[in-house]
């Protein structure tokens, strides 16, 4: 079965209403007076992480990219839960997977540790609290909205390609930012909101077919970080976590970001990028074996 | 690093009250009004599951053992996170999940769907609210406290040998049941409460431990469902997932159980099995590997 038809088939056996969880989004579960943002991400050597990669930077990218998602739901870190599977330095992964939590304020909470014989594979849930009601999703977008980004993509990109030959700063790629202060700051104002992991051009197609919308954005306003030669490249590329959100036209963010488009009326695609209508189709995120 | 020198340094970075959860016991957490109890158990193939075993039956067993860790803390359900890499046949596997969380009535929240090119490797986070506080734990119990265990064991044993053999019920063994409403009734009354998953004598003596004394058990007074030769080996086989509790010496308990021992002050060992002390160096519990 694919990835996309088990999702599919996970989907019908949910049903409960806090089940957005299924795919990239969190699960949202109220709980007395509180809200529960919960979000899970699985991880395997030779898929999601190069199999001689240092183990405290896999630590990080796993907790980075759990706390990226509470980040989009304006959440705040209550802990983790973490699945690991014994693998070939333990003591440098548990060296990044306490700078990680430390971090990002979120306590080990409890987990699982057990031995397998193939490729490691690790799971970590977090588990958090929204600042802010209602939680922001990525299907609230109103035509006339404004889209916005926090920062630029590409990095991670480049990060990718130094790790590979050796030479240049592989930082944005083995320790991505969670924006969680950025997200709660935004939370009470935005009509939508996502962490941009998959490829701004991929993730922005998702909340415009959540939304029911189509999302115009104009290339050049996207910051990249890199050259404008690669401009195409680093709107497909993903994990740079930035935050994609959406306000009234005339608002302005509390917290530094660039305005790259606008929502119009549902039309022929979800995308229209400078112009040109876009759709998953056409290649515009990201693919793990790349 | 082995299983226990990296559980033993997670113990070290976690830090935090809650953090009960890192080696089999629950994650208990405060949050506002609620006490949430969280558990992840991780399960991999060759490992926790045979390769050529049912994935419907996988599904059900990751479930029930998540299920069995809230029942101890007299919990109820608020749902799941599923980490599930694809596998052989994953419409067999979504079959036993949907039976199992439909028969727990534990909500599939969200989770995450990997591929991977090794062994399956399968995670679960399931959250639930306690229904009575202080939650149970098993460093409560007292001296003079009574030792009572739900039902028999030997019944897993008995189920795995006749998975293998092809010849006989296997149903112990393959669907375990999380005994949630008998965990909920117990909960207000016992001074301490787990499940007994690795061997009822080396879960014994880790609830010894917990609490600084020395339980005295009854070897004849536990009730198996072997024959009488192979007792001492029920005693030492694990995955019945029965409840283990102490409560005060004159109580009755509200569920079906049996009284197998009792509390005593801390002696030479956790463990008096018929008078004889007892330890985790005689090989009191369940190995993966048998």
């Amino acid at each position: 079965m694919s990835e996309l038809a088990f999702i599919e088939a996970l989907r019908k056996i949910a049903g409960h209403p806090a089940a957005r969880g299924l795919a990239d989004d969190c699960a949202v579960l109220e709980l007395g007076h509180e809200t529960l943002i919960l979000t899970h991400d699985a991880m395997a050597e030779g898929v999601h992480f190069l199999a001689g990669q240092d183990p405290a930077d896999i630590a990080w990218k796993l907790v980075a990219t759990n706390m990226s998602d509470l980040a989009a739901k304006g959440a705040e870190p209550l802990g983790v839960m973490l699945g690991y599977m014994l693998g070939a330095d333990d003591a440098r992964f548990l060296a990044g997977l306490e700078e990680a939590l430390n971090h990002y304020n979120a306590p080990l909470l409890g987990g699982d540790t057990i031995a397998g014989s193939g490729p490691q594979v690790l799971g970590l849930t977090a588990i958090g609290r929204a600042t802010c009601r209602p939680v922001p999703s990525r299907a609230g977008v109103q035509v006339g909205d404004s889209l916005w980004i926090t920062g630029p993509v590409g990095a991670a990109m480049l990060g990718l390609e130094a790790l590979r030959s050796g030479t240049g700063d592989s930082s944005a790629y083995r320790r991505p930012q969670a924006l969680l202060a950025e997200g709660q700051a935004l939370a009470p104002h935005v009509s939508a909101m996502m962490d941009v992991s998959d490829g701004l051009l991929l993730d922005a197609s998702r909340m415009a077919r959540a939304s029911k919308v189509t999302l115009a954005i104009d290339s050049t306003a996207v910051p990249i970080v890199t050259s404008e030669d690669r401009r195409a490249e680093a709107l497909r590329w993903g994990e740079d976590y930035e935050l994609l959100f959406t306000v009234p036209p005339t608002f302005q963010p509390p917290v530094a970001a660039f305005r790259i488009g606008h929502a119009q009326a549902g039309g022929e695609a979800p995308i229209m990028l400078d112009g040109q209508p876009l759709d998953e189709a056409d290649g515009i995120g990201y693919q793990h074996d790349r």
